[in-house]
């Protein structure tokens, strides 16, 4: 049995990322840099005014109030090509490009405006340059706006857009083949025999690949014998990475591994000293990389969200490829643990001063899909961790979106 | 100007959720059920093994070693009909049923098996019951598995699989029109004129709603006449939500408020409390919902986030419109603030403790789009807060995925 930091750390190592495609701006939520995003504008590409008022010089508003000319009016995406000359001024909006001569704006609450007369008088002054934004402001052209190994959005994307850049390259969506193995199983709504149960694994894991960023090829339950799977599993070929559920534990109905060593199976490692998911296999199969999941559902999912998305963080080409915890208070007492390390189901609320509070659920059971759903995330228990009292301080693993 | 909670909750309550749609469970991930999901099965259908071992009476098993005779084996899937009589066992693997007889299991470790003689001897005991899921202990037919309102992610989508069901009621995603106004501004790689930006609202927005579960609709620029203006407004009918950018303001080419007045707009309320984004407008234009955004592009983003967001998730029929604050350590001092409720660009990192320390960026100006994307969330300043130094706890909105 290796470490959970150890097995992550092999599996990110033997993984690089996919080939690249090239998408408009508009398609590119969620999906990853894989050539950095640079400006191709000046931005703002001239001195702005920030504000609705008058665009002066500062030199005029010395002593106030003072009554000056309105000669232009410049809106946004307007302009005005003469030099302003000493005591007159333009009417400017937010936006709005400040013609030469001008420096300073003034707001138009801090004015009197008479517009018969085409004049409008400054009541209170601001400070030199006050209220303009300056040319380059937000960005030069060549500046990297946005970079590699970032997955973009919304706001990356309007940065983007800002920098006048129609189209981006990034890694394409990683294609992941799922084969959930087991006489066991059938899916929701097909028939079912007396001893069978529903599998939820290929659809939570194609929902959690989608999720990720991946794009999912859910493959046809494997029976348990030798050929059928060595047919699925070669009928993966073309895929960034094949997932399998199931028949990785040690009894002699776990036949994933036997099976597709025949065929091309090279085994990297496949025990981890954790709790859920102590059978966890990792290797390739015909050039193409495997992760075997654990075939209980709450083991398989949670195995994916600690092996199985980082591997297609990295496949994806994302530079986050870590899990992250959060610290937060445990909810009630814990045992000491053993040498496996355990993450735990458990209901996450934050209290009156707004402390993360982890209360692990009552039973762990890793067949009880319920508490996994209802679960806000997982807290770890590092192996041998002495016995925790209610209030101290544990990792917690945060749920992601999707998940 | 309305303070920002109240602006939020005359949105909220203005809207109500859209229509329902049926969508497979494989389609489901991210929608919002309207239906809750209620389990088809008894999960574990019948008593299961938790373990590879052998499945035992427990009275065999009070004076050890003692020599069983293996009667059968009942693998995942299997089943052994008859009753296991005294002195006998039957091998099992993990999922496999407990024949009529056995209550207890050994796990295979503590056993040495004899083949050819077709007998095993317990070494280990186990208490009576141990390593047995019992029939229900996920859940029973009838159970809410998954309730009304929540977005349904790869857990969800698993337990709803394992309780046998491939179909899912959830509402429709909401359709949502974004018209962005002005003369000012062009679409990234179209011509543009000396003192035009690139527009940035526009593709921003439609990432934003997405990523949100909505369906954007991108409306072609509209330039700043009335004329236009209503006719792109008229186009939008049919969606749940339009939202607009630019033109709310109080300058003369601040259109979009007198233009769509003549046609059909009602408005609930145009000015808020807060910066960056005074000029908020909301209302219904010919009987659909209608938020009108600032033009600046940081100030559209952040108001889409407090108002458009929340918005959404109402329209969405998802039970959680509120929006989430997390409290963190100011990076730096803060000086006191005015009447408006302010909303900071920030960094956002843990310090070695796991603290979440909160930086406000140097420059807050509305018109860098720069500083919004690099930013990891926004820290909320209430109204007249005192000044606050470097280490105080604040508020701060964790930007969410995809935004």
């Amino acid at each position: 049995m290796i470490p959970v930091e150890e097995a992550r750390a092999r599996i990110l190592a033997a993984l690089s990322p996919v080939g690249v495609e090239t998408v408009a701006l508009s398609e590119s939520l969620g999906r990853v840099l894989a050539q950095p995003v640079t400006a191709r504008r000046l931005q703002p590409p001239k001195d702005l005014s920030a504000m609705d008022g008058y665009a002066l010089r500062f030199e005029d508003i010395g002593t106030l109030p003072v009554t000056l000319s309105v000669i232009a009016e410049v809106p946004a995406g307007g302009s005005f090509e003469e030099t302003v000359p000493a005591g007159a001024c333009v009417r400017i909006f937010t936006g709005g490009p400040l013609p030469d001569g001008t420096d300073t704006i003034v707001i138009q609450e801090n004015t009197d405006a008479d517009e018969a007369a085409g004049t409008v008088t400054i009541l209170e002054g601001s400070p030199e340059g006050r209220h303009v934004r300056r040319a380059g402001l937000d960005f030069a052209p060549g500046d990297i706006l946005v970079d590699t190994g970032k997955r973009l959005g919304a706001r990356d994307i309007g940065l983007a857009a800002a920098g006048n850049v129609p189209w981006v390259t990034v890694y394409r969506k990683p294609r992941v083949a799922i084969l959930s193995t087991g006489d066991e199983i059938a899916l929701p709504g097909d028939p079912i025999g007396p001893n069978q149960i529903v599998s939820s694994n290929g659809p939570a894991l194609a929902a959690a690949v989608t999720a990720a960023g991946g794009v999912p090829t859910l493959m046809p339950i494997a029976p348990d014998d030798a050929e059928s799977l060595q047919a699925l599993a070669r009928n993966a070929a073309g895929h960034d990475l094949l997932l399998t559920t199931g028949g990785a534990s040690v009894g002699k109905h776990d036949l994933v591994g036997s099976a597709l060593a025949e065929t091309g199976l090279e085994l990297d490692f496949w025990k981890i000293a954790m709790r859920p998911g102590k059978p966890l296999m990792f290797g390739s199969f015909a050039g193409m990389p495997m992760l075997g999941l654990p075939g209980n559902p709450v083991s398989a999912l949670v195995c994916f969200l600690l092996f199985g998305r980082p591997a297609l963080t990295r496949l994806a080409g994302a530079s986050n490829t870590g899990v992250t915890f959060t610290p937060a208070r445990l909810g009630s007492a814990l045992p000491e643990n053993d040498r496996r390390e355990d993450y735990l189901r458990a209901d996450l609320h934050r209290d009156e001063s707004g402390h993360l509070i982890a209360t692990p659920t009552q039973r762990q059971d890793s067949s009880m899909m319920s508490t996994l759903s209802q679960a806000g995330g997982l807290v770890r228990r590092l192996p041998h961790a002495p016995a925790a009292e209610a209030g101290a301080t544990v990792d917690v693993l945060v749920f992601p979106d999707g998940f």
